[in-house]
Order: C-alpha cells, then sequence, then structure tokens
C-alpha cells in the first residue's frame, strides 16, 4: 500500500547499524523517523489507511509501538489500548507469558480495556522473531477479542515472525521489509 | 492554560489505585485517556499551544513520555527525540546517569539528534520526584541546548519535583495537580 517514495524516503532515513546489540545482528535504528514531523505523519496516514474500516482498537506493545500506534487509533478514532511489561499497570490486569532466549518475559493489559468480539490491530515497531507479538496476539484472544490486523514499520523476513503469526489467521502489514 | 473542562474530564478519566506499587502510595492511571482519542486530542492540543513558538524540538522520555511526547512534536512540526533507559539505542549516544532511591539509572539520546542552541521541551506524563526529569535536563544541556520549557500531564505537588527543576529556568507546566 505505501508508495514506492514513502518506501525510499523510509530506506534513507533508518539508520543501519552493523553489530548491535549482538556482534552478527544489523539493528535498523528508527529514531531519526520521529525528528521528521513531515515523514512521521506519512507513516500515519499508510499504516491508517491499511486499518481503516478493519479494526475497533489498536494495542501497542511498549515501548516503540506506542510511537507509531497511538496516531493510528487517534487517526482512525477508535482507542489505544498499552500492552506494557509486567509490574508497570496497576491491578487487576491481564498477562500472558513468553518463552525469550534465555528466561521468559510477561506482557500485559489492563483488565476491561480490551472488549470481547472487538476487532484488534496489534501493532509494533518491527517483526522480528514474532515473540512478542505472538504473546499479544495471544492476550487479546484470552479477553474475547479478535486479533484482525497486525501492522509494523518493519519486518525481517529472515527471522520468520510472520510464520508464527498465520496460526491467528489475521492480515499481516509492513511498510518495509528487510 | 488547560480549561476547567478538560480538567475535569481528565480527572474523571485518570483512575486512583490505592496502594501501588507499594502500599501508601496513590498511583495515577492514565491508560484510561488513550481509549478516549478526542479526549488525547484535547490533551495534545492544550500541550501543544504552551509550547507553540518557545521549543525548537521535544525530547520525550520512555516509555508514557512518548505517547503525548510524539504528538505534541508533530503538531508543532518539530523533531521529536527519544530518550532512551541505557542500551535500546545503537552507539554513538549520550548518557547521563542519576540516582535511584536504591542504586541509580541512565538515560541516553543518540548523538547529533539534539542540536547545540535548540530550545528543548521536556515531556513526560507525570512528574513525581523529579529524578528522572533532572537527569533528562542534563543531558540536553551536555549536548549544548538550552531546556526551554517542561511539561506533564500530571504534577505530584506533594514529592517536589518542581524544586528540583528549578535550578533550569525553564517553565514548568501540567495540566493536573494532585
Amino acid at each position: 500500500m505505501a508508495s514506492q517514495e514513502l518506501i525510499r524516503k523510509l530506506e534513507d532515513t533508518i539508520e543501519n547499524i552493523p553489530d548491535f546489540p549482538i556482534p552478527g545482528i544489523q539493528f535498523k535504528d528508527i529514531s531519526p523517523v520521529f525528528l521528521d514531523s513531515k515523514l512521521y505523519e506519512e507513516v500515519i496516514a499508510d499504516l491508517a489507511a491499511v486499518s481503516k474500516g478493519k479494526v475497533d482498537a489498536v494495542c501497542g506493545i511498549e515501548s516503540r509501538g506506542y510511537l507509531f500506534g497511538i496516531a493510528i487509533a487517534v487517526a482512525l478514532e477508535i482507542p489505544f489500548i498499552l500492552i506494557r511489561k509486567a509490574g508497570k499497570l496497576p491491578p487487576p490486569v491481564i498477562s500472558e507469558q513468553y518463552d525469550l532466549e534465555y528466561g521468559s518475559a510477561v506482557i500485559e493489559t489492563r483488565q476491561g480495556q480490551i472488549r470481547p468480539g472487538q476487532r484488534i490491530l496489534i501493532h509494533d515497531d518491527l517483526l522480528a522473531t514474532g515473540g512478542t507479538t505472538e504473546a499479544a496476539a495471544k492476550l487479546v484472544e484470552k479477553q474475547g477479542a479478535t486479533v484482525a490486523q497486525f501492522s509494523f514499520l518493519i519486518g525481517l523476513k529472515d527471522l520468520k515472525g510472520e510464520e508464527k503469526l498465520k496460526k491467528f489467521n489475521a492480515e499481516v502489514y509492513h511498510i518495509l521489509e528487510y
């Protein structure tokens, strides 16, 4: 859906940092996108257009998922629901645990903010292995809602995150693919 | 600057959670504000109006400072700079260490995103003791820029954060005070 011009501008703006956070990984630093408010608005217009009429609420994953997620929700005039790391939201919360390479992590939403039957957009800046996103989707389904879409600024195809999300039968959209 | 109507709507929306995260603390949960896109837009209109013409860039403190901060910057058509916890931004970064009740923490910006001479708005959702905000202001000054304003959704007056910020000679604004 994104124009070739938007894709080219983003590719020119996002910085590739070799060997961060560990040797062999090429990190995509999206922070320069936020320095350019016009470019940011073009990204939001694209992400909002993809979800318009298809979702009832947006769930954004802490913390970079907040940067685009809140503006998608505002553009669509629908609720934005914070998905946070464990212990940051006050009780009552709904939690989902998931495995990391070493150990595990827990994400949470406040009880009652996701409503049964809602069609949810799960948004994050980047789809890598998909572990956190999968946990977010389970958290949504656990509350009687449906994951209607996943959207990302960037998808990293070698890490096969999209395969992990197939079981949710939801559209997966990213503006850029590396 | 905020209207009495906006203040009343926010007071009705923000949830007071007793004894979180520890006994004796009354937590202000702002997450319901993001469920109401119209109320969110009213908050942004107020925060942007307060800073219009007075600042050249907005620094937002991870992670809740992103939720309003990015939209203030977009409304003012100026850059938004991420202040992140240590280790999350790739090198080169500029860092500032500060003391916590037990131990210490480090916050960072990417080198070159704050420019010498810029008038900076430091934004976060809540001003409590002011420790993180003070570190953010030092991080700004270390890069040759000036803190022109601090803005928050909420200021907690009993915790005296505002006194800690006096030395920066910058305007301190919050919509709500508890």
